[in-house]
């Protein structure tokens, strides 16, 4: 029996999927048989969402339709606005992001393909809001419905802020579409069990931003830039790295990854964003602090198939849009939601079996009872 | 690969316990080494959360320092019941309790045995003003802090009614104790996962409501009991069960367990409590009905291993206590944070390993990217 353990379930495998394919050798990402780079090249967020909703790219009248029905959720029920403004404004934007997911939920929810997409588009909608509204209310900022004149990364960053540049919308696009999904890691994992219980789509949401917070999962990206932000100057990268990684053997934070042995194709295309985006002295001395010690780990740890990942640059590309550090990882949970609901209602469509693992036991046997005046 | 998949991880053993023994050809089941029929008629709630979480039963200076611990955190934090009063009054009862452990979270937490315990001690306290407030919003009342001049049983009774006699607060402290644990349903499976992530503790019970929600799970007790009010009269119970279980062929409700093929024991004390507090002509009916139909069960499922379980007499009691019908979920929830926040602490202590499967990939190859007017 003991034998049969598998901790972490690794390399158990807990359902089917469409959805993501990974070649974690060549460093080649698919959405259901697209590559990444070209989704990210010529899609908007939008596209993106009809595929993994529908299983095809839409055309034309296809995408006009979605779209359509999207904005119309761009408004949240009428409870979410306040009860987020209720909460602390020191709690963390995952909390927050949690708490409005949980209030949502409908308590009953009937699994079936039509609906599922239909509440899978009604929930992107409404992320849109709740993610703004995140950062309006830490930031101290009015609360306010998106604006349904835009598309859906314009409009989340124009509820976020009053300026916006076309490269801005094109980087919040791009990094939408770049964190959507990436098979079953803990956070989808968790949203799969509640899902197989048929819970509503919201709450297995809920469970794995409940996931997601853990920093072994979510976080990776403000671990990263805060190691940029930490050493400082370009000129300090090589000392800095010395006295830390070679001799106090301090782990590269936004090094290594489970799957890729190579580069993280999704790297690479946030390396070249955070170039394009960065403008100011600050941005630029960033940038350089992260190209700097990107040539180090990758000569010292690329022997070992350690390569930088998928958040070693998307910090910067959230700073130089705007946000501060603390979003970073709603930001990803903000795109992520997308897989989230593909994989649950693809879960639910497939398999439909009740999630019920065992465990162990290795206590104690029979114990006689004792009252408490005689313990 | 697809010889490997485990759907519902059935048969897979994913942590180590020394929580809870089941033995379900037996018909036991033990809590610590301890019989929950010693538990049940001889301890309170509070003794049994002690050993629950701390591993053995405590003597009475050891119970006398955990209860005033414990009535520290009967107050909850104060944006909590606005929070809750902010919720639309028809959200189904766990939705709020979702809503409200999700927003608790502290976003860190540092995992170490003395801090889990002190946590989980914290959680417990604070889970009384949860639920009974929650009953409170969803009956119209004014949301109160409970009383910490009572035992947990009785502030809990106490904060929901206005009256309340012995039989019904140690009918309250048994249903308390009987649904503590249960090794790992899919509800403690979601925690677990979140656990592993080192997620804080309010995430990983809010993990696991998002998981207890759905049907297959938790509201087994609500079933059993509206099956019992749509048969209304004992004398129904015989034609009722030829047309709908003979001959329709539908699903029992309360009878049948994964684990057990006997007598569920946790079924015989709900029962004989059942029984105990049936003093209104209606409660008198509905336990007529309920045992009537159990005879019925037993004599055509019997031989199949198939017999009432846990949830079967608990509604009944529920009732009697004076809790409506679509509260019964959030009460078996309200005594399962227990057990969830020892199996959570237990797994960061014994094992910590992120838990991440993997998904069999069965989707389309590479496909040829075309923009969108070519589609």
């Amino acid at each position: 029996m003991e034998s049969d353990i598998n901790l972490g379930l690794e390399d158990v495998f807990i359902k089917h999927t469409s959805l993501t394919y990974i070649d974690g050798i060549k460093g080649i990402l698919r959405y259901r048989g697209y590559d990444i780079n070209d989704l990210v090249s010529n899609c908007s967020f939008e596209e993106v969402s009809y595929l993994m909703i529908y299983g095809e790219l839409p055309n034309k009248k296809q995408l006009d339709e979605f779209t359509k029905e999207l904005k119309e959720h761009y408004k949240l029920p009428r409870h979410v606005l306040s009860l987020i403004s209720e909460l602390p404004r020191d709690s963390d934007a995952l909390t927050m992001m949690e708490t409005a997911f949980a209030s949502m939920s409908s308590g009953e929810y009937s699994w079936n393909k039509e609906n599922d997409r239909k509440q899978a588009t009604k929930i992107l909608g409404e992320n849109l809001g709740i993610i703004s509204n995140i950062y309006r209310h830490k930031m101290g900022l009015r609360l306010k419905e998106p604006d349904p004149k835009y598309g859906y990364a314009e409009a989340f960053l124009r509820n976020c802020f009053d300026n916006v540049t076309e490269d801005e919308i094109n980087a919040m696009n791009a990094a939408l579409i770049i964190y959507i999904d990436h098979e079953v890691p803990a956070s989808t994992t968790a949203a799969l069990i509640a899902a197989s219980t048929l819970s509503d789509m919201y709450s297995c949401i809920t469970a794995a931003i409940a996931a997601l917070k853990g920093p072994l999962h979510g976080g990776a990206a403000e671990a990263a830039f805060n190691q940029f932000l930490a050493i400082k100057k370009p000129e300090n990268v090589d000392s800095w790295f010395e006295d830390n990684i070679v001799n106090k053997n301090k782990k590269l934070m936004g090094f290594g990854h489970r799957v890729y042995k190579t580069y993280d194709p999704r790297m690479k295309i946030f390396k070249s964003i955070a170039e394009k985006l960065a403008i100011t002295d600050d941005e630029k001395n960033l940038l350089k602090i992260a190209e700097n010690l990107e040539d180090l780990g990758i000569k010292r740890f690329s022997s070992k198939g350690i390569y930088p990942n998928t958040d070693y640059y998307s910090g910067l590309v959230f700073n130089e849009i705007g946000f501060p550090v603390y979003t970073f990882t709603v930001l990803f949970g903000f795109s992520r939601v997308l897989g989230w609901v593909a994989h649950i209602s693809e879960y639910v469509e497939n398999e439909e079996r009740l999630i019920r693992p065992r465990a162990v036991y290795i206590g104690p046997g029979e114990k006689q009872f004792k009252k408490i005046d005689e313990r």
